[in-house]
């Protein structure tokens, strides 16, 4: 469940209201002008309405400033300082505005609930506070900490363990024996714990390995809609704390994962490969299996990681667009470049 | 739930047969031959049997045309001139046959069906007509038009709108608040409306931006099996009308979609990036986030967009298959490109 | 439900405990050693403790060896002539390493059960021994052979036949009229059956062709999570036996893929393409449609393919990865590659 503009007033009605003051001193942070003013929600300096709160982070966006509607703008010192309205000032305002719009979807506590057309093993334990939505199964031997929100037809398999207020979303399926640290978001359609693509050759046909690892997640992160974190093979796939992971990407088996490290969609990482921490890895990119990347590595998007990196820095690798008119010139010849640098290597020598 | 060809008898016998004479009324187009024939399905030209309609739009078949079995065969005008079986006669064979195969595909009127094994709010407001299949949720505030069909295992979450006709199949997941226009078909394992990836960073660690916006889809739409649309930061992620998408796309957030777009699989596009109408995507395409391109541009397979397109045009960018052996060389080359460059441009001075 | 190494002593009791001289018998092998030695799972060489038995098959590892505490080592001939310590001897320490963990993993019979929070139909044919998990459907005129597991929230439309002893995990969708051999295994989240992506130009808009296949598995396939394979549109969408697709893919409609082929994760195969026995393709490639792969061909990870494949071998297309200002550089020049090579041209007439 969460906050959203376009709802009926009868939903969004049901969240708290937020006052400028109130907003600055759950943040510790300074305010200026009319401190009752009533905020309900997060715009757009652009969009912003008469009850939202916006935010300037980016000054290509500057001049929308003294033309927003905001109730309220959240700005770093020096923006704030010729800046005529009502202000939430703060030293980084993109991270304040993240933790503001949190406060602002939060929803009021409410009871937790466990559908009754739920399915939960008698020899599940589930800690106080745990919602559990219609048609989620939640197996044997599982251990559900806290405050965990487990929406609908979740598969939650035998021996599972959630850490304190995790939020599985609905569709969600995690295969037995995982283990998730606390404050796990794991979003629709992920798949946690399924099998590692493990296959030995046998007399022209295929023998499948067992995978008996799991999966096991540190505190703080973030698996995104359809994405898939296979189950190690012998040992586990294991995934450091705060690694947010976007949609449809593809973990395989025994993969390591360190802290902050950050993928974007649609990227696939092979087995048993190790990635650092502190790592921006981009959309669309393959690594290939059983290489290391240290930490601090920065890769663009639709790159192919063949190797080991040893070094932090910034890699890429796909190649530019082109019309296609061109681009059928230009490929017919990468497949002739190494005999085009060989000529001119050649040509070189003559004319020395 | 669709025809198929391959099911018992008993369950093949449930769709109304047709004639080539009603058909053709159908549709409004002139038939040749014997009206009376009965058509259950369509086929292929070679695979046709004694009760398929089939057809040609691909020159590369002709020769199949004099050796088939089908019923009756939809041509061009050209075409049917000298073919001496049953025809129905149009204009464009390729579009008749799509709609031919839409009339042979649906169903005798079924009553709609509410499964009673489904978890429907008393909140929800379901319209006459729709279907529920079992185990799906229909969260409070819902407003599903007439005529829907939600299929099983699907969860639609809080304040979801879906216009008329919408078919909703097997393990979809819609979030809280999205909003679908008439005639959308959604297609199984999808999910719409999943939390943007919006992270800021913190003290070395990461504070989620809360996703406050939705996903609109307009009239017509389809998405594939397993692909997901998520929702906007602030404002919403919005598609036109008649836009398609194939199966395991990724949509991030505030992305915006042309009327008539359509979209190959497992191709990204990345925040916040605007794409234009009638556009045709290939598959495994990645498009940067925060970029826009214009109408009508055609980008092929596995290409990587990374600056706004403001032409028009047919747009490539993948590197050209080669042995392995001569890519090793060639690639090596590639890495060097620059410096080769270079050694021509002095070799040419001095030449001069 | 498989096996797992961390589950709480309690769990792991269930499973049934084996010695050395038993898995010899079983597997018809040789060992040599204390053939009373209790094993229990499977383990790596550095980290398998005394009641698991562990494997050389790289010879990077083979300093490991004197050091494991494995309760025994499964080896080659050669490598087991000087190991002092419990040993299972085998031409192929990889593929009996496989054989011994499926034999390990492998629970005690337990009695099938179909859940009480279950909807299938009373037209459904089960055989002995089917297991169906919670909120799962199983739909009229299905046949599900003896010994299939079917786990929890999945949906098997009208009209599906499953082959014996299919294992059908959580979440999954199999659509009306597929058809599966013995001993499929379908991983979380796959859909199998959705619509192909076949769609006619009519008056600017876009008018969907029916898809009216199915698709049909052979005998040993795998199909990995949140894998899709469409329908076919008229004829089906064709597998062979013992074909391996790792997560994530998408197969389009009426491919064909023959017999042994193996795929890795998030690989993209177009319409009406196809794929030989015996071939592997890597992950994150594309194959365009309507195009032939013979057989044993190997495809790099993340090539893509635009042209029929008629010899088998290895092949590669991936641009190599460079830092990102390295790469900026060379990009340029390969967008000016074809005037280069002219350029080369040129200089070499000259020169002559």
């Amino acid at each position: 469940m969460k906050f959203w503009r376009n709802c009926d007033k009868a939903i969004g009605n049901k969240f708290a209201m937020r006052t400028l003051a109130n907003i600055a001193q759950a943040l510790n942070l300074v305010f200026r002008g009319d401190g009752d003013v009533v905020i309900e929600s997060v715009g757009t300096l652009s969009g912003a309405t008469a009850n939202q709160i916006s935010f300037l982070s980016n000054s290509k966006y500057s001049h929308q400033l003294h033309e927003t509607n905001a109730a309220a703008v959240i700005l770093n010192h020096k923006d704030a300082e010729t800046y005529p309205g009502n202000v939430l000032i703060t030293d980084d305002s993109y991270v304040t505005f993240a933790k503001v719009a949190q406060i602002l979807s939060s929803k009021e506590n409410t009871s937790p609930v466990i559908h009754q057309q739920s399915a939960i093993d008698a020899q599940a334990h589930l800690e106080n506070g745990v919602s559990v939505g219609a048609f989620s199964v939640i197996a044997a031997h599982c251990k559900i900490a806290k405050d965990c929100q487990i929406a609908n037809n979740v598969t939650i398999g035998e021996g599972v363990v959630l850490g304190k207020a995790c939020v599985i979303k609905s569709g969600v399926v995690i295969e037995p024996g995982c283990q998730l640290g606390d404050r796990c978001v794991v979003h629709p359609g992920a798949v946690i714990g399924a099998d590692g693509f493990g296959l030995a050759r046998d007399k022209g046909g295929w023998v499948k390995i067992p995978q008996t690892g799991v999966v096991v997640l540190g505190d703080d992160c973030e698996i995104g809609a359809n994405t898939t974190v296979d189950c190690g093979a012998i040992d586990n796939t294991v995934l450091g704390n705060d690694v947010r992971l976007d949609n449809q990407i593809q973990i395989g088996h025994n993969v390591q994962i360190g802290d902050h490290t950050v993928i974007a969609g649609c990227t696939a990482v092979a087995g048993s490969t190790k990635i650092g921490k502190n790592c921006l890895i981009g959309g669309g990119v393959g690594i290939v299996g059983h290489i290391s990347i240290c930490d601090e590595v920065v890769i663009q998007a639709m790159s192919l990681v063949t190797h080991s990196i040893k070094n932090k820095g910034n890699y890429s690798a796909a190649s530019p667009l082109q019309s296609t008119k061109d681009w059928r010139k230009n490929a017919v010849r990468f497949r002739q470049l190494d005999q085009l640098a060989r000529k001119v290597n050649q040509m070189e020598k003559k004319l020395k």
